[in-house]
């Protein structure tokens, strides 16, 4: 097993943070935005489109049809084309070594391709995911918060399911699923640093 | 969070040894069958019975209707007349200390109790499993060991859906869940005991 981690993750659950401290300790490269940044320079598509695909479905409908004034039919198309362009550089970044991938279906995208990895997903009960969106944010607004996270689980979840055809957050899906609220991100940081470094 | 902790496991998955193993490194008691003996001597009930309850609900239907000569009606009131001695026992042992219990929906038991426990969930491809259920069973018939992972799997899914209205192997249910086919099991036993020893 290789020491590509790839961490998928809900809402306000510290995913990034996590994923970003593992990388760190590990002392491998953590890959987010640049996925995005990548797949804008390969496909000629809006930043701000690809960044919303996976985060706010309805938000990137919107934009992809003020850029393009096409029907939904063709957006759906276009969704897929922009997965693909991201499917080929998550790939990409996974031979070149090493490295730590955040979202973007990566766990079912490198199994598929044969490519072995450790696939993590983490969760956290609603309380502490909403004072994170809080700290992130800047809210103080439960209720606003609340439909914050709903709509955020949403759609990675539809987006997930789409490309996956699995259900997102099942633990059959992952080799290893944390829970950050009730084990803090340390440990949380700590259990994925051992896996990787026992993996061969 | 306390040093109680719980194993729910898919069959072959090895969640009996790695629990047993997690148990001795930390010290602690690893109840399992001594969960059947007690309720057997609570409750009066048939020991046989109390074991294929989570494990074989067919066979424990016919074992009840064997004994009791009673309708389906009344045997699902005694199934749950099993499960709420056996509720009793889970909160006793869990009181008496730090512990490992197997099964039961102990998860589940323990939340609801207002319990602080460790909730873990190991699971396994197929492969693997096959693997090791014919090592435990003897069976080289493939067949006959897909029927068996098939079943084994079915009831505790069905126990674990009825006692606590969840979804069997759904991440949220658990702080930690591991695939011990990639990760193998002494990894497994290791994540679990660093886990408990940074619970507080």
């Amino acid at each position: 097993m290789n020491k590509i981690i790839t961490i998928s993750r809900e809402y306000g659950a510290g995913g990034h943070s996590i994923g970003k401290q593992v990388a760190q300790q590990l002392g491998i490269p953590f890959y987010d935005r640049d996925i995005v940044r990548e797949t804008a320079k390969a496909s000629g598509f809006d930043p701000e489109l690809i960044e919303t695909e996976e985060e706010d479905i309805s938000k990137a409908d919107s934009i992809f049809k003020s850029i393009c004034s096409v029907s939904s039919t063709y957006y759906h198309d276009s969704q897929d084309a922009i997965h693909d362009v991201q499917r080929a550089i998550i790939l990409r970044l996974a031979q070149e070594g090493p490295c730590v991938i955040l979202g973007r279906c990566a766990d079912e995208i490198l199994r598929d391709a044969g490519v072995d990895s450790i696939n993590v997903f983490i969760h956290a009960d609603d309380v502490h995911r909403a004072v994170r969106v809080s700290e992130m944010t800047g809210s103080k607004n439960a209720t606003e918060i609340q439909k914050l996270m709903a709509k955020k689980d949403s759609s990675r979840h539809t987006y997930y399911n789409r490309y996956t055809g699995k259900r997102w957050g099942d633990s059959h899906n992952y080799h290893l699923t944390l829970d950050s609220g009730a084990l803090g991100y340390e440990l949380c940081i700590k259990l994925i640093v051992e896996a990787a470094q026992a993996a061969q």
